[in-house]
């Protein structure tokens, strides 16, 4: 019940904020200012050029906020637990959840028609280069493969997405449940982004590896998206694999166990004192979770039925 | 707070399920099943074929809840407030809203530089032939305009995603906001799919315009995220006015003033006899929000901003 409490105190926070704001945006309006934003693109210029902060309470501000008073587009003031300012812009407390560590990380698909083989040996061969490029640098390798890992769930959710629209037909909840697997992944990216820079030459094969890998699968969810689920499946087998490598690794002090980062803290709900091992073991959780979404997508489409035939794991992790 | 008692009802549910879905999952595994998900297909077919239920309680179950307890993903059992259980699969208690009928609908950005006026005449273009096409029959006209408003949003959302990726830097929440913008507006053809059922040319039509649109707005976005979002703006001004048409139609009795289909009484939290004018005017205070937000993202590019810069307005509406 803790977490609907917390809930509770966003809601109420973000609710009384839309009252507030309301007059604000009625005035602009009722000025009968229409095109208030370029203004405030030119005076923002001037302001920048002589340095001077502006003059009136209302026109002093900074230019996106005399944008929002027009548009009533005001980003909500959001209290943590603890009444103290949530930090985050790009993720909010009803985001962040406690990982289930107990999910069952041995549990693997074995494949047994000739797609899910292709689908296995795929993954296997993408795994060598990768194994021969980073060896044991188990931190600059997540936060390289999350790059990659974000890009399934899009691609999915944005087809079935598509599919809906033009079929006039309801998703089931696949659509958001592959979008959240995405925004998950990229979390986990914001993530390690704190432990481990990227360096010039990273930073460039991620561009390649992403522009690639994009539309490989793309294309493979086009042609058979039995096919695709079931190598997100695999793949997310393997990063488990990789994952408890990385622990081995931080185990055996080969890898310094660093205190957890702040995003880490608050998107897991982790304690104060977390550490890097902590962080490592939610984020293996959570693959562990998107391997079962995958496969259970792939098998739902090996029983000639569609995703939407069978609800989507919403919030599964 | 009535919503946030609400989540926390639904939380609840959701905490509770996990809890009783842990031994069902691991009772799975410690059986060393490893294909269970294939034997389950075949085991369908053949209770198919020969119309039997199935011998023991586990194997009799239908295909997907065999799967589903090997790969622990389980539909939640949720309720709504008044303990009957949520029937929608596709969305969610909590993403359900009371719509802010106060938004000011006339609200209007005046075309002043030359990408303005491009995309402000643009949509006004793309407004003549629609208008040709379907004249006053407004139920039918919103469903097909719905198909086409729900793209921008996950186009946008999946473009700052790669970029998020590419460059490992956080989105400020923008994706988010795109995509609940793409999100939104599909709902908005699941419902009114309730109360005009397109016919086979108008759905040809709808696969040509999607096909059509979906690349010419990809490409837009590419080349200039600033005109994409200032002409989605203008398209949301003209949608305004499109709904407000619609309500006219309604009050002079041309439209018959339908109760509103289930879909939208959830959604939108509406009476249990709200008719298809409330229908109407929610959305439209929708489409009026996405205005907002459509426009205030293309301001925050014409001050020379990215949007990462500038808070999203998350569950605006």
């Amino acid at each position: 019940m803790m977490m609907s409490r917390y809930r509770a105190n966003v809601m109420a926070n973000a609710v009384t904020h839309t009252h507030l704001l309301k007059p604000r945006v009625s005035l602009a309006a009722m000025g009968g200012v229409r095109d208030l934003s370029k203004m405030t693109f030119e005076k923002k210029k001037m302001t920048e050029e002589n340095g001077s902060s502006g003059g009136k309470a209302d026109q002093g501000n900074k230019g996106e906020q005399l944008i929002v008073s027009y548009w009533g587009v005001k980003p909500m003031k959001i209290t943590k637990e603890d009444g103290t300012e949530w930090k985050w812009s790009f993720f909010r407390p009803w985001e962040t959840y406690k990982s289930d560590l107990t999910i069952d990380l041995m549990k693997h698909h074995v494949p047994s028609t000739l797609l899910d083989k292709l689908a296995y040996w795929t993954v296997k061969y993408l795994r060598w280069p990768t194994d021969l490029f980073f060896q044991r640098r188990y931190g600059c390798r997540a936060m390289m493969l999350e790059t990659v890992a974000a890009v399934p769930g899009m691609i999915g959710g944005r087809l079935v997405h598509c599919k809906s629209l033009r079929r006039f037909e309801q998703s089931g909840g696949w659509i958001k449940a592959l979008l959240e697997e995405a925004e998950n992944e990229r979390m986990h990216l914001m993530t390690f982004m704190e432990v481990a820079k990227p360096n010039w030459y990273e930073r460039a094969l991620v561009i390649t590896v992403q522009g690639v890998f994009f539309n490989a699968y793309f294309l493979g969810y086009l042609i058979s998206p039995k096919f695709a689920h079931r190598m997100v499946g695999y793949l997310e087998e393997e990063a488990i694999h990789s994952y408890t490598e990385f622990l081995k690794e931080l185990d055996n002090g080969n890898i310094e166990n660093v205190p957890a980062p702040a995003i880490a803290i608050d998107y897991w709900r982790l304690e104060a004192d977390a550490t890097l091992r902590d962080v490592v073991m939610v984020v293996r959780a959570d693959e562990a979770h998107h391997r079962d979404v995958n496969h259970y997508a792939s098998d739902i489409h090996y029983q000639g039925r569609e995703l939407k035939e069978a609800p989507a794991p919403i919030g599964y992790h």
